[in-house]
């Protein structure tokens, strides 16, 4: 690490997150460097695709600042895609325009499962730490940044199914038909994950997050054993402290509202939530034991100016005053959601959050 | 109605559903007149495309008896769509192979919305009821007949999307920026369900389920408003007792696990489970007002035979003894999916949940 602001000017991130106290609820977006933004796809068209975007550390740290020129956003996120681990295992990510991610190799048979490799981070993924050490320097202690992986159980989906899927058949079949198999996979990217990360803190990220995008189309008893108990797994590898701070870890499962209760069990410091749950709700039953990060509806971002604002004083008010609450929306910002509006919503956050704030 | 038996031989589905004493849990499944039989794709291809099965009185009622001659189901389920309504509205109902649903005309503006009638079902949407007079008859009363619609805020998010959607803008846009809109449009759809279903009734189903297919794709506030208000104007519109018995009324939000206190408020006799809730805990929320129904994970029918009897035992463990429970999958049964499996899975309820029902 090379961070020459030693000093984070902006910590109600962090603070948040700890549940301390805070001015105002600071925010975010997920995929807040992302294709709404014009300056986004002007240096995406410059990197060629996707991935070779991901992999220059120059480009990847101009699009993650962009959208902080634009907005008082109070964190950054490392600039990379949920599918670096599996790619580095050899399985062959691409993009196909309008498809999604896919991989050239699946992964089904116990030897399929035998042959990956658990990637060294520092030299097989070195391309996205030298984005966080580039993007770290370059934010000069503004905000935090933050680092990310897949879930172990979300990026066996498209490990199994070779890319996105709709239905889910073939890791479901795993899991149910030949459960140790799928208990060997994940084990093996569980691994993966908490080196992943804990190069990522090595190297700068001063938050990470997981993302479970898959994890709600399971029962609940199938999340806990396939989805959840690997999260816990690797919350309990991470490096939490670094620089002299707590490194935060933030898990959020799409579709996990009817599992808080064991999201906070596993030790992490804050649950994201998806816009389907209420977070009032949410607050009266983990609220005493991790900070909340969420939750409005994207979709909410193609309605006018004043009901966005209206949205997120319900939100604020359904939250309630104190501390541990980061807003963010429920799910990734979409393509084409005007950046006008974006702004509306941050700074609708910062203003009508101070109020609950005066403890 | 012309039923030649007015005597149900088998009522264990009626009597669950009212939360009466059953021999065994009473089982069907979503979809089960449907495209993984190869005897359904025979007829299917002998009709020409699939509305022209739905139109076919005689096909349709060979569909719908199809899943009862091979296995031991103890319900019947009327063979239709559920965007019959907007077809009879006049949107131009098609089914692009691979693409799902399509309608030719989308419903967006005021004047749209306006413009759309509300049909008179028997006599706009008659080739329903006499599917329903025929699969009537042809039953003869060995099991009851289920008729069903989808719900106001499902069929709105076709008509005004113009077909199946992933991130359902155009009708979020709609409820977030134009509430009014939205409103005028679910109120017209609510009252077209009432009368199809009413329609239905009077025809000879013996039971109704409203479809609620993405009710769970929403913030729990814009639920309730825009899907459940609606979906409980319904119930209250429905005629109750015909033939001397009660008919119960079953509703189902796929995604509405979040909600079940709400949704058992609505009046309605039993609430569906997708596969992602605990029906135990379901039980012990809402199961001193309502029966539940589910829940299977449809993926596990393509799991083995021992599995699948191994994850009904669960199921019915999690439920546990006494009344109220109809065994169904968390939602349809998918076209991929072995018939002997599905046989397994039927016979497994009727085997395993005996013991539960001795009080």
């Amino acid at each position: 690490m090379t961070d020459t602001s030693p000093v984070l000017k902006n910590d109600r991130f962090l603070r948040a997150l700890l549940r301390q106290p805070v001015d105002v609820t600071p925010v975010w977006m997920m995929r807040q460097a992302g294709r709404y933004l014009p300056e986004y796809r002007a240096t995406r068209g410059e990197a060629g695709d996707f991935m070779a975007l991901c992999k220059n550390a120059e480009l990847a740290c101009e699009v993650t600042l962009q959208p902080l020129r634009r907005y008082a956003l109070d964190a950054a996120i490392l600039f990379s895609d949920i599918l670096t681990i599996p790619d580095a295992m050899g399985l062959g990510l691409y993009f196909e325009a309008g498809e999604g991610p896919r991989f050239r190799k699946t992964v089904r048979t116990e030897a399929d499962i035998a042959a990956l490799p658990i990637p060294e981070s520092e030299r097989d993924l070195d391309y996205v730490m030298k984005a966080v050490k580039t993007i770290r320097r370059a934010l000069g202690g503004s905000v935090p940044l933050i680092g990310f992986s897949g879930s172990p159980w979300t990026l066996a989906t498209y490990m199994v199914e070779g890319g996105s899927s709709r239905d889910f058949h073939n890791i479901k079949r795993m899991i149910y038909d030949t459960p140790e198999l799928a208990h060997a996979l994940l084990d093996k990217i569980a691994l993966s994950v908490i080196d992943y990360l804990n190069a990522q803190i090595r190297a700068g990220a001063q938050v990470v997050q997981i993302f479970d995008t898959w994890g709600g189309v399971l029962p609940g008893h199938a999340y806990r054993e396939f989805s959840l108990a690997y999260m816990q797994k690797i919350v309990a590898g991470l490096i939490r402290e670094n620089e002299g701070r707590r490194v935060p870890v933030i898990l959020f499962t799409k579709g996990g509202g009817q599992w808080l209760a064991d999201i906070a069990d596993t030790g992490c410091d804050a649950v994201g939530l998806d816009w389907t749950t209420d977070i009032g709700q949410a607050r009266a039953q983990i609220g005493g034991r991790v900070a909340l990060q969420g939750n409005m509806d994207p979709s909410m971002l193609f309605a006018n100016p004043a009901r966005i604002r209206s949205e997120v004083a319900l939100i604020l008010e359904s939250f309630g005053p104190g501390e541990g609450h980061v807003f963010n929306l429920g799910h990734g910002i979409d393509q084409k959601v005007d950046p006008a509006h974006a702004g509306v919503f941050i700074d609708a956050v910062h203003e009508l959050s101070a109020k609950y704030h005066q403890g």
